[in-house]
């Protein structure tokens, strides 16, 4: 498989030509983009462009309303649902996170359930932009089920991802991880790449049982066992069950009816350090911890020991650079409906 | 070693008693005893009684407040600063988390930064405060230092807890854990155990190198590698940073010097579901989840899926019954003060 590698800006442009001619405003078109692009240049490729041709065929096949309306119901000082009308997910969770920074702003916290999304990408876009506005993010979102719970033989929960940012006088730190212990798009790579064996704490085969089989492989494993598993369920609450959405098996599946909406739902929070200590010795301390565990010997096998989302920004670093790679496939998609190359 | 099972009240009694003399108020000995037995009921004996020992030494060396007085200094509409004084951690941690509770009945949500505190046992009992009054509850503390960050030869973090509470219409469901792999009390006992080799995701020697020799641990590994690292510098930063309380390697040890006071923090929240959707639906649809869990298959090695808390609930029903079981050094010395057995 050839690569290509593209800058930002162009790959950008195509996402947004894409998505456009598929039916979406211009302004949402850009949101997405962004939002997809920002996966990719943080080397989480299964985040990025790679999805637009999903997103497209969900649009055109009405599973996502490319027009959305939404509406904001305050319940409280510092909460508040948001109706995303079944949008493009990216779109809905970035508005939806800007009230919530507006909350925490305003009165210290903020908290909003969010329903009638769609797929929205990667949580550690939402998180950072409540890290830039130096408050603590939180995010959180249900998947649909291919997670068996703890000594179970069945899946019933999804990946289900929760991201935290926090602010620094540098970098924002962002943590951003599913519940499982490794991502579904990791057990097909190996497949494609006709690895024989995998740890045996990845998935588990049709009769539940840890394989080491990547074609065996039917539902993944949640990380660490018990705690995966419970925070697995705890993601499909806040977002799910919180939020009046579905939960579990019942959230709509992402590659099933592309005409049916997914009405999935999110949780977001923000938080003002403000209200707790001053920002400036909360920056000063969390910049002094992150100095204190740069300043740990690395273990064997380790060049430096790093903080939750320094690989990511050392990735964007050098894609910035260098261009974002691209699979030939994917390039050729993107491209197809402009007169020139990218 | 022999064992004596105890029945709770009788334990409580005994601690209550033990803690008294060592020179607490009434009341103050009254809610630690029933904090450190709610975690014996629950099995999870490492945060039982066992450690009334230390707590009386800390008490009479003056590492802890006897009197404390609390005070509480509300920032914003759902935010408050809790100074607990330097006095006991589960007076403190209860008595915060009571003033949490009644933010988020008032306002939605409630959220305490504790400072001034010290070691408050286990946290599920102060979630399980929450999730009683059809909130959700959540609480996390700092520790001092024994774990590793990823890709580190050297501990940062403690095993810093993080603990949710969830209402349904029979029992909460209380997911309570640690952010090292395993608890340090686990690599001691397979040292009394004379076992010869442990998981090598347990902990690491001297040289930070992973080590399946329990007698070669010097520090313990994060769960599922760079999340459960991810997932400890969370809890240091809302307990420890956001409480402009220490963080890392600056939290006074628990087994250090006795006459220092801990300053410990802990982070409250509790959120008020109704605020978000209806209670009854909240209610009915986390039943209905638990229903569905049950419902499905076991894996091979499991007869039954459980959800968070279960299996600590199947202990408390076997315990309240047949009495908790206590080693006889630990029973010997709760009754040393007392005329009779217990």
């Amino acid at each position: 498989m050839q690569e290509v590698r593209v800058s930002s800006e162009k790959l950008t442009e195509a996402v947004v030509l894409k998505l456009k001619k598929a039916g979406l405003r211009e302004l949402d078109a850009t949101i997405v983009a962004d939002v997809l692009v920002h996966a990719d240049l943080r080397g989480v490729s299964s985040h990025g462009v790679l999805r637009t041709e999903h997103y497209v065929k969900r649009i055109t096949e009405g599973g996502i309303n490319p027009e959305p309306e939404f509406t904001i119901k305050a319940t409280g000082p510092v909460t508040a649902i948001f109706d995303g009308d079944n949008g493009m997910g990216h779109v809905i969770a970035k508005e939806a996170m800007n009230y919530t920074i507006k909350l925490a702003e305003k009165s210290g916290v903020g908290m909003v359930g969010v329903m009638n999304s769609s797929h929205c990408g990667a949580l550690s876009y939402f998180v950072q932009q409540a890290a830039e506005m130096n408050l603590i993010g939180l995010a959180m979102t249900h998947t649909d089920k291919i997670v068996v719970p703890f000594g179970g033989a069945k899946p019933y929960f999804g990946t289900n991802p929760i991201a935290f940012g926090f602010p620094s006088k540098n970098k924002p730190l962002i943590l951003d991880m599913a519940t499982s212990n490794v991502a579904w798009g990791k057990i097909l790579h190996k497949r494609e790449a006709g690895t024989a064996t995998i740890p045996s704490d990845w998935g588990v085969d049709e009769k539940g049982k840890p394989t080491t089989d990547p074609n065996a492989v039917t539902a993944l494993l949640p990380f660490a066992g018990p705690k995966g598993y419970g925070m697995s369920m705890v993601v499909d609450i806040f977002s799910g069950i919180l939020t009046a959405s579905a939960f579990g098996p019942h959230v709509t599946k992402m590659y099933g009816d592309y005409s049916e909406k997914r009405q999935l739902g999110h949780f977001l929070c923000a938080i003002n350090p403000s209200y707790f200590t001053t920002i400036e010795s909360f920056l000063c301390n969390i910049d002094q911890m992150v100095n204190e565990i740069h300043a740990i010997n690395p273990a064997e096998g380790f060049t430096k020991v790093m903080v939750p989302g320094e690989p990511e920004y050392l990735r964007e670093e050098e894609y910035l650079k260098e261009g974002i790679p691209l699979t030939d496939s994917l390039y050729e998609y993107l491209i197809e409906d402009k007169q020139t190359s990218i």
